[in-house]
């Protein structure tokens, strides 16, 4: 059969391992695919540092719009990032009647329903598995391997530097910003962190998840968002002597009032396996109706991780090349007349429990105040630590509560802080058991 | 579209759990796969029994030969088991141009060489993700999700009794037979355990993910079995404090001399998530040149676990069924005329590392000799410590090894027994630090 032809728009650290991954096991590859696949084009503006990522065998173009336009590629690789010039592309490739594998999570998260339209309208394919947690397959796993599920929630570990972080600041007791420096100077984090440490990297990811596991559209700008920038140490200790690991998560649950969507810091049990998983390394933590929960664990980033999601799409896409669309796993999992525009639900609505750290003067009466003040809001609590010196006529009061809603959480916090015995704002954490 | 009609044949636990999630869960199925998929007929001998598994508006018959001879039938289910009346039903199935969907290991590690020759011959789809480890999609990950990767090994903790019986021997300091018991009381093993315990049932599962993994064809009767029955607790504590579990592994590996193939009792560092897989769980560690190591973790048995695999091929090949088969992932992953028929090593000449407890008298000069002889055959020390009681003459002692081949190991410990100052039969157990 003829060979498949790629072009590759973006040539940087992921497009160099696609390009090492086509060459490196073209044979392999070639005999699952049942035809050869080649890159022959690709696009970067420096074409001298793109040359050395791609080797001598490929067409190099300045010009995106060279590969999109090339009427001798059958499949287009997006690996530009951003979700302008990125958008302008894909969506001209798929004018082009060009398939798209791309690992572009924002383009995605956020303009995801006009690509998929675009790209149905034209029977053309988007395939994205290297937009979430890199080379695990999880977009496969949550499409086709659990479709026989009514998906309940999935919980992910899903931005590799934050994760960094978090472990560092736990197992080396420093502070955030002496890891994020650190993190900064290994190449984990970027110069400007924020995409990563604010959540919104993650928020990407969840939403493409939440779409494809509920049959909803993408509603990024509905997903709830906390980083870890504010995070102190003190509370990661606690939580471990509470038997907690606190997980920068990104959570997604199917409630009868609307759909969770939120990344923020949690606390998971440490006897959770995901709890364990340290590093830049990434999980996901799928639970269905049927089969329980499952998890799916590897690199969430890096050149060749990346590559091998990229790859997959490649065959996929290369196999499913001349089938008609019903052949076709849809975009979103779901057939796209059978998506539910299901409500996201606000913050101030979503059922958590709660971790509290609380500032109290050492004396008689404030306990039984701070808890009085839970019961009369209707909070249970499950386990409360008192810390701190007594010398100084200060301390600390750690609890744990049950799950409740997060209005009512605040409304008791705020009635806390205003106690003349309580010092300073109350630290507040979400903490997901994960065992429903 | 037309529905599509499901035959299913063996109306058990399995059978049942396919039966309700098609059922729980028809809306979401048809939302996805894009048409009604129904259970319309399904055999058992026993009729009454299955009507109590299956509900109402199922036809039932005694006959499995009626429900692949069904016209009206698009998809046969088979979960009858074994490979004997198994094996003819599902060659008829193939022979009457009927898609078939098995949870059956034996039948496809031991005949699936014939069985899907004789699918490429029809036309039609044989699948088999309920086969391997239950619920979670591995098969589709190894076939699919990884399939730009040069897959180097493939570790599994792939029979859930087994880890059961070895979760409950670490955590209770329990023998063998006592577990066992337990195990049999709470319906985790059979009354006759030899299956699970011997390990024939991981070697069958990690027979299918090799050929998956390396595009071999399926060679169970060169996979190497170990099972856990003459397992001491002593060594499970004694790995433990070393920093090591032992779980029965099946593990996989391409080397330039050819594939090993082995199931066996395995040490494997705690700090690795797959040591802390603990009880009816199953997990598979999958190594690539391009993703690295990723971790399929859930439900290995269990009615609608494996159900959720079931129905999961079942909708995979609805949206295939009137696809050419260049558009369908080849059974084997690699497509039928790019098989390698790569030699399978015997255990002889596999590497490993090694655990190693030796019953020593207590003297002066003991050591020495033991660990002269390890010099001698060129094996080298990780760790060693010396346990028991030198009051009563007699001690233990325990040594990692680093990787050398087993023929090598065996030649030391033939004559490490052979020692005057040596006291009974050396225990030899394997150790793969699943780290490369």
């Amino acid at each position: 059969m003829k060979p498949i032809n790629i072009g590759l728009m973006g040539v940087g650290t992921v497009g160099g391992g696609v390009a090492t991954v086509l060459k490196r096991n073209a044979e392999e590859i070639a005999r699952r695919a049942g035809r050869e696949i080649r890159l022959t084009i690709a696009s970067r503006r420096n074409l001298e540092l793109a040359r050395q990522l791609v080797g001598d065998d490929v067409k190099l173009v300045a010009d995106a719009f060279a590969v999109v336009n090339d009427p001798e590629v059958d499949i287009v690789v997006e690996l530009i990032g951003g979700d302008t010039v990125a958008k302008e592309l894909v969506l001209q490739a798929i004018a082009n009647g060009k398939h798209v594998v791309t690992a572009n999570k924002k383009l995605l998260a956020v303009h995801g329903n006009e690509i998929f339209a675009r790209a149905q309208e034209q029977g053309v394919m988007v395939a994205f598995e290297a937009a979430v947690a890199g080379g695990i397959p999880i977009i496969k796993a949550l499409r086709e391997g659990l479709s026989a599920n009514r998906i309940e929630w999935i919980a992910g570990i899903i931005n590799g530097t934050s994760n960094f972080i978090l472990t560092e600041m736990r197992e080396k007791g420093a502070s955030f910003a002496d890891v994020l420096a650190e993190a900064q100077r290994l190449g984990y984090a970027e110069a400007d962190p924020t995409f990563d440490i604010e959540g919104h990297d993650a928020g990407h990811k969840l939403t493409i998840m939440a779409a494809l596991a509920f049959g909803i559209p993408m509603q990024f700008d509905r997903c709830y968002l906390e980083g870890i920038s504010k995070l102190d140490g003190v509370d990661i200790k606690y939580a471990e002597e509470l038997g907690y690991r606190v997980k920068l998560l990104g959570f997604t649950r199917r409630t009868d009032a609307g759909v969770e969507l939120r990344v923020h810091p949690t606390l998971i049990p440490e006897s959770q396996l995901i709890a364990n998983v340290n590093g830049v390394m990434n999980a996901v933590l799928a639970k269905g109706d049927a089969v329980g929960q499952t998890l799916h664990y590897g690199a969430g980033a890096g050149a060749l991780p990346t590559a091998s999601a990229v790859v997959a799409d490649i065959v996929d896409v290369t196999r499913l090349l001349t089938a008609d669309p019903e052949h076709r796993v849809p975009h979103l999992a779901f057939q796209p007349d059978q998506l539910k525009d299901l409500r996201i639900l606000p913050i101030d609505e979503v059922y958590s429990s709660y971790y509290l750290r609380i500032g109290a003067a050492d004396r008689a009466g404030v306990l039984a105040n701070i808890t009085g003040l839970l019961a009369e809001n209707d909070i249970s609590i499950e386990a409360l630590i008192q810390k701190g010196s007594a010398s100084e006529g200060n301390a600390e009061v750690v609890i744990l509560t049950h799950r409740v809603q997060e209005g009512a959480i605040n409304a008791a916090i705020a009635a806390i802080e205003a106690l003349d015995s309580v010092a300073g704002k109350v630290v507040r954490l979400r903490m997901e058991e994960l065992n429903d």
